[in-house]
């Protein structure tokens, strides 16, 4: 698809969930991944999308995806376990799936727009859950805007200028046939990872009605300049800002990530001044799906950490 | 103290403490790491020096120290609440603290010394804690005898031929200011990370009556030629061995120790056929005990998998 499409084109029920932002109460909490409707709010311009569910009064957890991801693609299992306890935010950030705009071609820009639907939606203070770009997105905010964010969980990412982070094997059209691309870049060739891989895939359909629009390929082209951007080392004080970003962190990530390898993973644990490491085995990208349970339980003790002492 | 001592010349209650181990409830059950009787047993000529405590009936758990220590060396504060569901075992390798015998000088036979020590408590099945040198004596006895171990922890160790483990700053003489040596290596320069270690020190003491006996010169020369050759670099084959360790394991390290990098706890994650590597924070070679609330939920967890999935 090489239209820029517009969310407004299409007629379905979550048009219609624009919430009111001084009412963050509503009817959420009601709400599972399944059912959550894609809401929508519109700030600067930009007519973010995006799904809102359970437990309001805590501080949400926002959950920003993958490259050439919308947000049918988070897990529902971890997306559902998480909403008994936390308030959950999918987001599709500009151009991104249902919502509108133009993809910028740079992670600073794309946390630009995580601060406006903030703004927008008068998050004082959030959690972000970032999965690859989505990671590298929480660390440019983390960033730019410490006081934003009180906890980072970074998936399968790496540092700017990190090791092997060049992308040059991504592609939009990798992904013209999703299931054999998230199996072979998401799972390790094991049959045990393979088989979880199909649990994962069989997990996303779960939601079935109000999904969300595909990413159009000139949001993946721009996604794909913005993580090539972010993974170009640069030419002096590689890694300098990490030491900058002191919130509480925890970092996952595959032992045999092909897509970001995992010394990535390492680097960020070794420079950012309060971050965990977990590291699970047989696994690759998805590493946080393969292993979901036990991804959930150390996410969990995580949480419930008081903000010292990790 | 250049001699080689001899357990037999000490008087004290311990060596009252021997058990029938055809009888392996015994009294442990009552006892703790402060209270735990200093208990030998001897075979093929050596007269081991081991503590054991809670939970009969559990497969223990078989703790394996760090170079130049004694059973006196774990902190209590992990031993006891592990020992709340777990059968625990301090040791002695021969020749080290309260125990007989020669200290051998290369891993392999260290870990000999262990499969003695199980067969004559006529243990079938252990989980190793290996700390250190005590870890690379883990993986040897996972790799040399694999239907002994069911799990294997393994804290701020390395593989055999890791990278920087030449441990040339490494001496027995270093710890002759025991409290300066361990803040130094153990923890981190930060003041958070330096009181914790503190607080190690002080719960070291917790146990009054009943003390280990120090490593004498001779088996920390021993022990320091051990832990040497287990970081030469081989001249092929570096790492091949660790794809036959299928045990579950628990990975964890610090993410700034300066006696084994972190990058070797990655190598074995990256290596190990089914491991998990937890990092911690702001923290060198003791960041076990640093974070000690944290590592014994994760410890938990482990324990409490079952042996696939993880």
């Amino acid at each position: 698809m090489s239209m820029t499409h517009k969310a407004v084109e299409v007629t379905r029920p979550g048009a219609l969930n624009f919430v009111d932002p001084a009412r963050p109460g509503n009817a959420q909490g009601n709400y599972t991944h399944e059912t959550a409707p894609t809401q929508f709010i519109e700030t600067n311009g930009t007519r973010y999308a995006y799904r809102r569910f359970c437990r309001p009064g805590t501080t949400p957890l926002l959950f920003l995806g993958y490259f050439n991801s919308n947000m049918d693609a988070w897990d529902p299992v971890v997306t559902n376990s998480l909403a008994a306890e936390h308030e959950i935010i999918l987001f599709d950030n500009a151009g991104v799936g249902a919502s509108e705009g133009e993809t910028p071609c740079t992670v600073a820009e794309m946390s630009g727009h995580i601060v406006a639907f903030c703004r927008a939606l008068t998050l004082k203070e959030i959690r972000v859950v970032g999965f690859s770009l989505g990671g590298m997105i929480a660390q440019q905010l983390a960033l730019d805007h410490p006081q934003l964010i009180r906890r980072l969980i970074l998936l399968g990412t790496g540092p700017r200028g990190g090791e092997g982070m060049t992308f040059t094997e991504l592609s939009p059209e990798e992904q013209a046939d999703p299931v054999a691309f998230l199996l072979g870049a998401f799972f390790s060739p094991s049959e045990a990872s393979q088989s979880a891989g199909r649990d994962y895939l069989r997990r996303l359909e779960m939601r079935k009605a109000d999904r969300d629009l595909p990413v159009s390929r000139d949001s993946a082209v721009a996604q794909l300049a913005a993580v090539r951007e972010w993974g170009a080392i640069p030419s002096s004080g590689r890694y300098s800002t990490l030491e900058s970003i002191t919130h509480p962190t925890l970092i996952v990530h595959g032992n045999k990530d092909i897509v970001v390898a995992p010394i990535n993973a390492l680097i960020l644990a070794e420079r950012l001044p309060n971050a965990q490491l977990i590291v699970y085995s047989d696994s690759s990208h998805g590493a946080q799906y393969q292993h979901a349970r036990i991804f959930l339980e150390h996410l969990k003790l995580f949480l419930s950490e008081g903000d010292q002492n990790l």
